[in-house]
């Protein structure tokens, strides 16, 4: 039985994306932070691990980026998951009208906001959703508080949901899957390989990096500079692309781009979420 | 005297980076959400207003690039401000060692998560930083209560710091000022542009698209991708580069860029931050 390392505790959106990527025949093992993770998958504490890497509200996650860019793991799959945040309760003849406070992760409570400010709730904040379980539990605020957290929080911990889907309408994560072992089976689907690079600045640096994807009708469907620290007027461009690295037409544009650029990481060719 | 909006109370980052753009001779204006410093410009409340667009660790903020996609407004200026984290508290006579609880935005407090744990000083979040002052006061929790915000809020209300930069070394956000009229004055020192185009989904068309950049000798310092809404495989590219858009070059680069792609729209000319 594989072993999946994710951040949160049991019930967190980012379990829910290891049960939809793996199945429910995995041991999954929650994390305090990102790279307890990647630091996890680093001393094979787990077999892999599942992390957001951009949302669609709040954008990209970059402290996962800087951790694809300092640990050499590869990405084997994604997950894109629709976040639903519901109010939820311990005591089950409370309605929504008894609740005065409310418990989660700081950007749950901030997607919900609207919601809170409507419902006059007052937001207080844990550093997970679902363990805001434990603090509500703790001090004892089972009378008039809840907790904002997924559907599964509420079945594991036996909960009752007083509202469905409160946060934003259109809220998707997306999620990658990290191993130390290259993707390896034969080509199934459609697959999509992550690449980071460095460019000097100067003039056409880029368009000559990409222009190998031109050439050989790649389709490119996401790029992203990031600054390098302390590094003025240098830049890591994070680079998702159609295909796989074992492809003649990918390979070829690769190697453009090597000549291009003054590093150059593949982080993973992967069967497209 | 110019009046500048931004998001927060008094003493919030955003009013600190609109100090450090006009001086202090304006008057600044506190909003509730992004949307609503965008829908003073509009409303003409405002002359100006300022906004956060990127942070060193938390990467883009996606509102922001949305709400100038929606509205017709021009970025006129840039503003890099370090983010400093100080704890503060109103009873003079309290050290460290007194605090319990420590009140502030949900992303202040995420970001001072490592100095809160060791500290066990539990995390109560508020919607903005600056206003956990009002919370603070009107919950009477000055005994052993605390909050994190900036120096300026300390000076504003009379607060007490028990610690400064209490959060990352590393925290820049990157502010943007917008109006209603593009920036006109002459070309006084480095200037950048910001654009944000459209292209269909097919390989080179991004490479296409950049190739003016190329051949005109044009430096790009930042590109990103953001999916369009119930468009797969369509995408928004945010595209900042040196130069005015009054140069001959970038006019030529932007030429090109028009004829490569499905929608293109110039967001402002500005001096460099």
């Amino acid at each position: 039985m594989s072993k999946v390392g994710f951040q949160g505790e049991r019930g967190a959106y980012s379990e829910i994306a290891c049960l939809k990527y793996f199945g429910s025949n995995i041991e999954p093992r929650g994390y305090k932070t990102f790279g307890e993770v990647f630091k996890a998958v680093k001393d094979a504490e787990v077999d892999y691990g599942v992390l957001p890497l951009e949302n669609s509200t709040t954008g990209s996650i970059s402290e996962n980026y800087d951790f694809l860019l300092k640990y050499s793991f590869y990405i084997v799959g994604e997950i894109f998951l629709k976040i639903k945040h519901c109010l939820m309760t311990f005591n089950s003849k409370l309605k929504l009208k008894d609740i005065k406070r409310v418990y989660s992760h700081p950007q749950a409570l901030d997607q919900c906001r609207k919601f809170l400010e409507e419902n006059k709730l007052e937001p207080v904040s844990t550093f997970d959703t679902a363990g805001s379980v434990k603090i509500i539990k703790k001090n004892g605020d089972k009378e008039d508080g809840a907790i904002i957290a997924s559907e599964l929080v509420s079945k594991i911990y036996n909960l009752k949901i007083l509202k469905k889907n409160i946060g934003p309408r259109m809220n998707i994560t997306r999620f990658i899957v990290i191993s130390k072992n290259e993707y390896l089976k034969s080509k199934e689907r459609e697959m999509k390989t992550s690449v980071v690079f460095k460019t000097k600045h100067k003039p056409g640096a880029l368009v000559n990096s990409l222009l190998g994807f031109k050439e050989n009708r790649i389709n490119l469907t996401k790029i992203e500079s990031r600054p390098i620290k302390n590094r003025p007027w240098e830049y890591f461009f994070y680079l998702d692309f159609e295909g796989s690295r074992n492809d003649e037409t990918v390979k070829r544009a690769l190697q453009k781009l090597k000549e291009h650029s003054s590093f150059l990481k593949i982080i993973g060719s992967y069967p497209t979420g």
